[in-house]
């Protein structure tokens, strides 16, 4: 079976094709700049191969629509495609943000999903509605192809309700859904899963913590599998030190900055969502910048990655507690990929955890999973190169054939 | 020497005189309920002794001033007093909530230091303007003897950059002070001292967490004698859930109430602050309520429970990996001294952090300091009964004899 994965975002589209046989990238691509000018494109067959082809088409695309008419075009295009109709795709996979607490599962889509992922606009008012336009337009120009959407938030659905549960008054969840619900699931659930392949156990009989560190930065505690506590919160701006977002402050630092800097509460929430994190201490979010002043002994970007790494390292103590048996800790996104500096920060002096960091085996680039604990270490330390899309293709297929 | 401790809350006022060569209790008491027509005044002399001799006087006690001057009138009543003249008084020490990070040791007050603690109003505008009421009011009535300001935030002044620094602007620091503080440092500070004393070495060698669980709730990670990392924050509503406060949540969650419920930040305020914690789970702040309805099955009872304990062992788990190498647990307040239930709950279960409880000890009532843990446990576990009023009166002694 082929898979079209779709994941729309506010202003930017990503897809990839998939041959779920044998799991390969058949094409993948990347709209960007959607409803500007400005607009980027950029299609390739076999990506990643010695046979690649890429394409690039800049101009305007005014909206989602027009973005999903250039991958059906590029897909099926005689010379860039990979297939010549798109009845030819098996499904089509969709990356949504927020399910709610209304899904616990991936959902193939019908008029009544449909309205449920309406109901969550309120939840992910940024994020949703991008979702619902990418299935609504998929269904247009691929017809009689079914689509399955895939929710960052399931993952975490099996959290237990003391993990879940805000300390706040009870009606706050029951009438308006307020609860931790935690993102980046799908990139959980995968780095979880093959973290026990490679230790050539099952999901079930391991004890995980997955960390995922890109422009968005999450931990999710998993216990045989399921997750069982997870650092992002109603929102994806709890927990973590991110790029721009805060993770966790004193909640009222809130009404302190609006009493003193007269700033509404919108205008607080943009402060913590696009100007915090590594950007508020520093100035820079781009873990690479940072780097780079702070080789140069620049304060506050050395600053900024002890405040990075020590609030990692405390949620690292928190869900060992949590599992009560570690097995690995596994590092996946772009900084956690790449990142050998902030990888060892993180677990040197983590004795007390079980963790024995391999300095050589950390330093080593590679796109290919790795250890990178000692053969000695008590507790295993790998890292996963994320792969969303394959993921949400396989949780796709999953929801065809049972 | 004779040292009066003062303790001046927004309507209430609570008082010791204490005998520093053996830090023995003189006298005691509590005005309560300042400012309104059933005020409650209550004086002991030789309290917790059989030679104790109590009276209580109701009525109207129209402001700290009338409440300081019942202090004075008792502690030289010619039949319930214990001296014959306020100046037998060496030095009165005051607690203060919030010393920002003005104040990096307890104050001896002159002109300048009230001057500063006025400037701390705004970081707690609840709190400060009553302690700053006690002390003009000690000096007016009880003229020509020293006093020192003990601060709450003191003793989490040690904390590292890293731990007090919120991912949050730079500027909201340097202009608005915005930053972890901590509160409860008499009580850390004590309970860690004690811990050390009763392991039989020096603070400077041990690694304590400790917990301090009463209407508040707060835990510090406590390095050779010296705070790394507390739960509270700017203000005392972050971290562990508590009787009526929330705790941690998204931060992003009081935009979402503010949207939904058409609350301004000042309701949201009281709502975290005052109708949540236990409270906006079960509806009930006591402890000893909880426990009652949990015995009976009650559902939200047990989840509250669960949820309090919960969090706490996350703590346990990231303040271990701060630590490093972690010597003790020590528990002290209303809940954290008498409260076997919870502190088996959070115990149990931490063998990855070498705690065994000894549950036989656990179960045990005393007003002693107790160890908990069996003796083959890795990590003690200590219930140290707080004192805050002997550590106001040892600090205050410390200021007037360096």
């Amino acid at each position: 079976m082929k898979i079209l994965v779709i994941n729309a975002g506010s202003s930017s589209l990503k897809y990839q094709l998939l041959h779920m046989e044998d799991e390969t990238v058949m094409a993948s691509g990347l709209v960007e700049r959607i409803g500007d000018l400005t607009g980027k494109k950029i299609h390739k067959k076999f990506p990643d191969t010695d046979r690649e082809i890429r394409v690039e088409k800049n101009g305007e695309v005014p909206d989602h629509r027009a973005a999903m008419r250039f991958v059906v075009e590029m897909i099926k295009d005689p010379e860039y495609g990979v297939i010549s109709t798109v009845a030819e795709i098996g499904a089509i996979g969709h990356r949504a943000v927020h399910g709610g607490d209304w899904f616990k599962a991936p959902a193939l889509v019908d008029d009544a999903v449909k309205e449920i992922i309406r109901k969550t606009i309120p939840l992910a008012p940024l994020h949703n509605p991008s979702g619902l336009i990418g299935v609504e337009t998929a269904q247009e120009l691929i017809p009689d192809v079914p689509n399955v959407v895939v929710f960052d938030t399931v993952f975490h659905q099996t959290m237990p309700e003391k993990a879940f549960l805000y300390a706040v008054p009870l009606n706050l969840y029951t009438e308006l859904k307020v609860r931790r619900y935690g993102f980046h699931g799908t990139s959980h659930k995968y780095v979880a899963d093959k973290a026990a392949l490679l230790m050539g156990k099952k999901p079930k009989e391991t004890n995980i913590i997955t960390v995922h560190l890109g422009n968005g930065c999450s931990m999710a505690a998993v216990k045989k599998g399921e997750c069982v506590d997870t650092s992002m919160g109603l929102t994806p701006l709890a927990g973590l030190m991110m790029g721009t977002r805060s993770g966790d402050v004193d909640p009222a630092v809130l009404a302190h900055i609006a009493e003193h800097r007269g700033m509404s509460m919108k205008e607080i929430d943009v402060l913590l969502n696009k100007e915090s994190g590594l950007k508020g201490i520093c100035g820079m979010n781009d873990m690479r910048d940072i780097h780079e002043k702070a080789d140069q002994g620049d304060r506050l970007a050395l600053l900024a990655l002890d405040m990075f790494c020590y609030r990692i390292q405390k949620y690292l103590g928190a869900y060992a507690v949590v599992l009560g048996r570690l097995d690995a800790v596994a590092f996946t996104a772009g900084i956690g990929e790449n990142d050998a500096v902030v990888r060892s920060m993180i677990l040197s002096g983590l004795d007390c955890l079980g963790i024995e960091l391999d300095k050589e085996r950390n330093i080593g680039r590679s796109k290919e999973d790795r250890l990178i604990s000692t053969d000695t270490s008590r507790v295993q330390a790998w890292v996963i190169p994320a792969n969303e899309e394959l993921q949400i293709a396989r949780e796709t297929a999953a929801v065809l054939n049972p």
